[in-house]
C-alpha cells in the first residue's frame, strides 16, 4: 500500500474471505466505491470460487459507474492463501456450513421444546455452530499467519466471539478485530429517543458518547451521553412508557412483518430489571436469558415483540438474493451507490492513519474490563489510529451484569477447548448449562447435542462426537 | 482468657448468640463438656431470655456430669452487650424472625410454582431472609465493635455469605468466621467412596485432603486426595453407578423419612457435567440452579431422590425439640455426651494456640479465589493458628464453576447495598434474576416479591419496601 | 457554555488559577486568541490579586488585535470560589510557594552532596514541595466540589502526579487530567531522529502513534510508529551513534546557555539499557534515578550534558518576566500571537465535543497499566471525546520499568499519608528511600528532611514536623 | 513408600543431589537418623562421586549408632537419573561451580569498588551464579520430570528464587519448594527480643506466628505475634535501643569472629525506615539496598557491625570440613546427633501425612502476595499437609516494601529470560539496574559485568557472553 499524504492512500490490498452469498460483500463493494481516498485491489475467496468470480464481475462493473469515486480492481482467486498473500487488510464474512446445517441448529431444538430466535451466537444452535466454523477459522488464521501475518483482520462471521477467540488462539500474532453493527442501532434507538422523548431530532449516532461492555450480542450501554446530558434518565422514561406494548413502528419494517425487527420489549425489560442498555437487537438478548423469559414458546416470543427467524424463511431471502446477484451479474440490474451504515472503510482508513476513530470492537481482554476473565473475547470500545489499535480502559462490569455475561464468558473456554482437541465433549458443561436448555433434564440435553452433532458432523473430521 | 500453655487454656469467655431453639447450642454444650483442656464461662444471650436462662441451667446441669471433663459456667444475660462484654469468643446461631416468617420464605413462592427444598440460603426466600437479618447481624457487629472487638466471631446462622459479608461491612475490623458442615458431609461421603468403591474402610473426612472453593452451600471440591491419591476418579465411577438410582441408605436416615436426606443424585449430575464435587447437600445445591432443572415440581424433586422441607414439618420438629428442652431442664431427661461432629470447639482451641487446624471457612474474598470478585464472602480453607487465620490460595477457579457461582456472588452485592440503604429495591436485580425464578415473567415475579416483603416487614422498620 | 455545533462553542467559562508569574497565562491567552471557534469568559484567580487583574487587562487587550479570531472576555476576582463558580473548565497552574521555598528545596540538599537538576518532581525537593503544595491542591479540590463539581480540571502544577492524587482524593468525583508538554518533546525528538537517521524532514509530532506507560516526568514511550514503521530501529541507531556526545544543538538553544537544555544522552543511557524511550527531558530523568549515575556532582552532571537549574537563575527570570509583564501591561510591548505547542486549547476542544483527540495524560490508574498498583496517578494515552475521557489500555508494563517506577509510585502512597494526617512522619520511608539520597546514612537523610520542613513550614500549619 | 498410619512411614526414597561439600548433607542425615517415623533409602549424586560415596559410607555408619532411631541405607549413585529414579523426595543442595568462580563473583567487583558481603543472592555475584546455575537447574529439572515426575522437591541451594523459577519453567509440573533458614533465624531474634525486653524466657520460633512476604533474603515478617500479642511494638524498643551500637554477642559466636554473624543493625536501621522485620541476616539485606548505604566500603560495613564473607575463608573453611570428613570416613571421628534446626525432615514428614506444619517456602506467586507480579518465585508462609501444599494468602504487600523488592523481583524475569536462550545480554538491565552497581556508571559496569561472565565462562557453553 501506498499513504499518499494523511488523506489519502492507494495501492491497497483488501482479501475478502467469503461473500459468496452476497450481502455483506455488497456492502463492501458499495462503501468502497463511495470513498475517494481509497483505492487498490480487493482479492475474493469463497469456497465457491464461481460465486466469487462473479462477485468481481459486479465491483468491477460497480468502479465504471461515474459516481463511484473509489477505485478498485477486483479479482477472483482459487485459493485462500493466493487471496491473501500480501493484503494490507483481511475482511472475513463467511458462511459456516450451508443453510441446512443452520437448519438443524435452530430447528432440532425445537423438538426439545427450545426455540431460538437466531441461533447463530448462543444457545445451542450458536455452541454448534461455533464447534462446525472453528476448524475454519483456525485455518484462516494459519494462512494469515503464513502469507500476510501484518495484516489488519476485520471479521463479521458469527458466532463472533468465539471465532475471534479462534484467530488468536491459532495465530497470538494476529490483528484482528470483531465489528458487530448490533450496538449501532441501540446508538440509533438512542437518537429516536431524543426525538421521542425530548423533541431533538436529527441526532446522528456518531454524536453521542457510549461505554460499552460486554459479549458480543450481550453488549450493555453502560453511559450514554450527547453534549454532556447523560442519556439514562431519559432511556428510563422511554422504557416505561413503552414497556407494555413495545415501541412499534409502522409499514414495511413492523416486526410482524420483518424477520429482523423488533419493538425493543427485551430492551425496555432489561434495563428496568438491570439498570444498563444492553445493545443489541432483541432477537439475540432473548438468547442469552433462560428460556422460559423470553423464549418460553412461539406465544411467549410474540408476546415481547419479535419474531423466530427460520432457516425455511433464510432459504428464500437467499435465493431471491441469488436471483437478484445473477441479474446483477447479467447487467439487468446495477447496485446503488448507498453507504451500508457498516464500519469497515471507516476503520480501513482508520488503520491507513487517514483519521482517528473510536467504535465499539470485539478483541480479547487484556483488562479493558478489569474482572472480566483475562484471554476471554469482550466488546468494548477501541480508539484506532494510523496502523494502531487500543481498547479504551472501562474499569470493573457491574458485577450483576457480569454474572449475565459470565455463562457465554464461560462457554468461550470451553467451546475453545473442543475445537483445540477436537472433542465435543470438552464443552459439553456449556452445552448443558445454556440458559437455553434450562428447561431440560440433562439426558434429553445430551441426547440433543448428540443429534446436532450428527447433523454437523460433516465439517468436524477426525472428531469425537461421542458425548454421554 | 489465661493460656496455660500449649495444650490448655482457662477462663476463656465464649458469648453465644441466639441458640434459643436449642439445637446448636446444645451441640456446642456437649462438645465443650467433652473437652477437657478448656475451661471458663459461656454467656447466653438470646431475645428470649426465659430460653437462655433455661439452656444456662441445662449446661451447668451438664458440667455435673461426672464424665463431663470441661468445667464451664452458664450464664444467661438480659442484653447483648452484657453477654458479649470481654468475650474471648462469639458464637452466633440465630433464627431471623420466627417459623411464621419462614413460612412466607418457604411457601410463598409455591403459589407461584417456584418450589424451594430449604429456602434458607438461594432462592426468594434466601433473599428475603437475607434482608430480615440484615439489621440483626449489622446490631450484633456494632456490639461486637463497642464490647469486644478483639473477639472471634464464629457464625453458624444462615444464609451464611450474605450475613458474614453484612458483619464485615458494619465493622471492618471484625475477626469473624463462617462455619458450615456441609462440606463436612461431602467429606464424608468420600469416605464412603472409599469403602463402596475400592474397599477401604474406616477412613474419618479428616484424613482427606480437599481444594475448597464456591460460596456456602455451593461450594466445590476442586481436589481431594487421600495419602496422595487422587480420589477424582473414583468419584467418577461411584457417580457413574448411582447417577441413576442415587445411593440409597435404609431405614431411618433414609431421605423418604428424613427432611434432611438425600440420595446424591443432583451431586452426581452435577460432577459428571462439570467436573467438580459439589460439596453442600442436594437440597442446598438445588436451590442454585434453575428451577427447572431439579425443583420443577414436586415430582421432579422426588425423581432426583430428595423432599422439599416444609415449615410445617420444622414447627412440629422445633415443638418436639422444646418439648425434650423441658424435661432436659426438668431433669427428666438429660444430654448425653456424644461428639457432634461439628469443630467449632476445635476452631476455639487452635485460635487460643493449642494446635494448628486447616478446616474450610466463610470469609470475604481476598484473592484466596483470584477470579472472583474480592470482597465477596467465599467458602475455601483456612489456616487456624494461634490467634491467626489466613485462607489458602487456591487460584483461580475454573471459569464455568465461577460462571455458576456468579448469581450467588453478584446477589451478595445487591441484597447488601439494600440492607445498608434499608431499601427493598436495591435488590430487585438479584431477587428477578434468581435462577428459581427464571420461569416467572418479570411482573410475576415483582408480585411475588412484594407478597414476600408484606410477610416480612415487622422485621423491616424504616425500609422502603416499595418494589415495581 | 453553549455548543453551536460540532464546530463550535460559545460563552465557555475557563477559571485560571494561578498564572501570576505570567508563564504559562500567556500562552494560554494567546492560544485562546488564535482558536476561531471558541468564545467567552476566563476568571483569572491567583494569591497576587494584582498579578491576576494585571493578567485581565493584558487578556483583553490581546482580544482587540485585528488577528485574534478567538474572544474573551477575562476578569480578575478575589476570591477563588467566585472565579470558579460556574466554570465548564479549571486551569491549575501555581506556584507552590515562592521561589525562596523551592531555593531550599532544591539547594539545601546540596549541603550533603545532592544535586537536583530541576527538584519539582523527584528527589528530596519534589517530596517537600508535594508537601507544601498538599494543602492548596486540597483547598481548590474542595472549592471545585463546591461551586463546579462538573467541571472539566487541566493541571499543569508540579509535582504533577501526587497533585492530581491530591485532587482525587479529596474530591473523588473531580474530573480531572494532568497535563505534561515533556512527552511531546521526546515525540519531536522521534521526529528530529527521523530527520537524521532515514532523511524525513517535516514529520509531525502528531503523525506519529506512540504507547506511553509510566509517571510524570519519568514516562516511557513503549511503543512508537510512523505509518505502520516500528520508530525503535531507528532510535536505537540514534543512542548508539550520539551516545558518547549527545545530540548537541547549536546556538542559542544550546544546552549550556540554556538551563531547559539537554543533548539527551541519559535519554540514550536509559534507551541501551532497558529498551524503552524514556519520555521526558534529561534533567527531569535523572532526578529518578540513583544520584551517582547522573547527578553525582556538577562534573558527573556536566558529562551527561545538562545543567542544574539554579532557582537564582528562576529568580532572575522571573524578575525578566515580571519586567516584561509590567512593559505589556503598560501597553509598551505587546504579545505575539503564536502557538504555544501546549495542547491545553485542543483539549477543551475535545471535551466540548469539537473533534475527538488521543494524548498523553496523567490520571490514577484504574488498570490502564494493569501491573502497576491501582489509584496510583500514572500517565498514559487517553481518549478525549465529547465531555468524555477514558485511558487507553496498555496492558501490562515492562517489569524492569515498572521496577524502576515503583518508588515514584509507591513515594505518591506515603506523601498522600502524610498530607491527609498533616504529619511529616508518614513518608520518611519515601524520603530516605529516595534514590537521589542514596549515598546519605539514614541519620543524614533525616537532618536533611528536618531542615528543609524547617524552611517551609510556614505552609504547613498545624502539621507534625517532628521527624527523627 | 509406605505409609503404615499417620505417625510412621517406611521405604521412603529421598534422592539427594550435591552435597558432596558436606555440610547440608550431613544435617539431613544427622535429622534422618533422629527420627524414629520414618525409614528407607538416601540416594547420594554429586558430580564429585567419590564425594557422594564418602558421604554415603558416613550416612551407614551413623545408622549403626545406637542413638539413630532412623533407620536408612545410604547408596551413592554415578548418574542423577539413577540416583532420582522413583525418588519420593528430591533434596537439592548443590555448589554451582567451584569457589574459584566464586571469588571471582564475589571479588572482581571489589576492583571497581563494589564490595558484596555474601555475593550468591543478589548483586552482581548473585547475577552471575544464576546464570552459571541455570542451566545445572534445567538439567535436574528435566531428570525430575523424566524419572520422578511425582515427587516433592526442596531445593536449598542459592540463589534460592531465580533457582526456584529455572525449576517451574523447566518443568512446570514440578512440586518443588525452597526452603531457607533465614526468616527461622529472625523469629530466633524475636524471642530473644522477648525475653530482653519483656521477659519472657524460653519461648520458641515454633510458638510464634508471623507473616512472611517478600523474595528470598530480602523477606519482611509484616505481622508477628506471640500468644496473640502483638509483638511490633515490643520489636520497635529493642530496634530503637540497639540502633547505634547493635545486640553484640559474645565470644565465639560474635560477628567479628565469625563470618556469618551480625548485629543487627541493619535489621533495626530498615525497621525504623520501613516499618517492616526485615528476615534475613544483614549481611543478605545490605546486598539488596543502593551500595553506599550499607556496603560504601569496608569501613562502612564494620561501621553496621557485620564483615564481608571472603571466599579465601570459604576456602579455608571448606578445607577444614573436608579433613574432618576424611577423619569421620576414616571412623577417627564421629558425627553428633544434634538437630539441625533445619525443617527438611518435618517437611518430609508433613508431606507424608504424618503432621500439618505451616513454614516459609519459596515459589512461584499464584496471588498469595496480591500485587507482586504473578510468577516470580516468592517467599510467604504454606501449609504443608499429606501431599499437599498451598500458600496462605498474605493479600497486598505494603507499596513501599514492594518498591525495595521489584528490583530484585524483575531481575528473575530478565535472569530468566538470558537462562532459556543461553544469551549474558538478556539480563544486562538487571545487571546495571542492580543497587550494589548504582555507583558505577554505565559502562563501567558492562566492563565488570563482561570479566566476571569472562571467569564463569566454562559453565556457559554455547552462550552468548558478548554484552556491551
Amino acid at each position: 500500500m501506498e499513504i499518499i499524504n494523511r488523506q489519502k492512500a492507494e495501492n491497497v490490498k483488501i482479501a475478502y474471505v467469503g461473500g459468496g452469498s452476497r450481502g455483506w460483500a455488497w456492502q463492501l463493494m458499495t462503501d468502497l466505491a463511495m470513498e475517494a481516498n481509497l483505492s487498490g485491489e480487493v482479492a475474493l475467496y469463497d469456497i465457491d470460487f464461481e460465486a466469487a468470480r462473479k462477485n468481481a464481475v459486479i465491483g468491477n462493473r460497480l468502479g465504471e459507474n461515474p459516481e463511484a469515486c473509489g477505485k478498485w480492481a477486483y479479482t477472483a482467486y482459487e485459493k485462500q492463501q493466493e487471496a491473501l498473500k500480501g493484503a494490507d487488510f483481511v475482511v472475513i464474512s463467511i458462511l459456516p456450513g450451508t443453510f441446512d446445517e443452520m437448519a438443524s441448529d435452530v430447528h432440532t431444538p425445537e423438538k426439545y421444546g427450545v426455540y431460538q430466535s437466531v441461533g447463530d451466537t448462543a444457545g445451542p444452535g450458536g455452541l454448534v455452530r461455533a464447534l462446525r466454523s472453528g476448524p475454519m477459522f483456525q485455518a484462516i488464521a494459519e494462512d494469515i499467519k503464513t502469507v500476510c501475518p501484518n495484516a489488519w483482520v476485520i471479521n463479521y462471521t458469527n458466532p463472533m466471539a468465539i471465532l475471534m477467540r479462534v484467530l488468536y488462539d491459532t495465530f497470538p500474532g494476529i490483528k484482528a478485530v470483531g465489528c458487530c453493527h448490533e450496538v449501532f442501532h441501540t446508538q440509533d434507538l438512542l437518537c429516536t429517543a431524543l426525538e421521542k422523548m425530548r423533541g431533538t431530532a436529527g441526532v446522528k449516532r456518531a454524536d453521542l458518547v457510549t461505554t460499552v461492555q460486554g459479549v458480543n450480542h450481550y453488549t450493555w450501554i453502560t453511559k450514554a451521553s450527547y453534549r454532556g446530558m447523560d442519556l439514562f434518565p431519559m432511556y428510563r422514561e422511554m422504557a416505561e412508557k413503552y414497556r407494555e406494548n413495545g415501541l412499534v413502528e409502522d409499514g414495511d419494517t413492523n416486526w410482524m412483518n420483518n424477520s429482523f425487527k423488533c419493538v425493543e420489549k427485551v430492551k425496555f425489560d432489561l434495563f428496568l430489571r438491570f439498570g444498563a442498555i444492553a445493545a443489541a437487537g432483541d432477537r439475540h438478548l432473548a438468547e442469552f436469558n433462560p428460556a422460559p423469559r423470553y423464549l418460553k414458546n412461539p406465544e411467549t416470543v410474540k408476546s415481547w415483540g419479535f419474531g423466530l427467524t427460520t432457516v425455511g424463511w433464510r432459504k428464500e431471502d437467499l435465493k431471491r438474493r441469488l436471483d437478484r446477484a445473477q441479474k446483477v451479474y447479467d447487467g439487468e440490474e446495477s447496485l446503488t451507490l448507498k453507504a451500508s451504515g457498516e464500519e469497515g472503510v471507516i476503520m480501513i482508513k482508520a488503520l491507513l492513519g487517514l483519521g482517528d476513530m473510536v467504535t465499539n470492537v470485539n478483541i480479547p481482554n487484556i483488562g479493558q474490563i478489569s474482572n472480566a476473565p483475562l484471554g476471554v473475547v469482550v466488546e468494548t470500545n477501541a480508539a484506532l489510529r494510523d496502523h494502531f489499535l487500543a481498547p479504551l480502559m472501562t474499569g470493573n462490569m457491574d458485577e450483576t451484569l457480569l454474572s449475565l455475561s459470565m455463562p457465554a464468558m464461560s462457554a468461550q473456554n470451553e467451546i475453545l477447548r473442543a475445537i483445540r482437541h477436537k472433542d465435543a465433549r470438552l464443552c459439553i458443561g456449556a452445552f448443558i448449562n445454556d440458559p437455553l436448555l434450562c428447561e431440560l433434564q440433562p439426558e434429553d440435553a445430551v441426547k440433543l447435542y448428540k443429534e446436532m452433532l450428527e447433523n454437523t458432523k460433516k465439517y468436524l473430521p477426525g472428531w469425537n462426537l461421542e458425548v454421554e
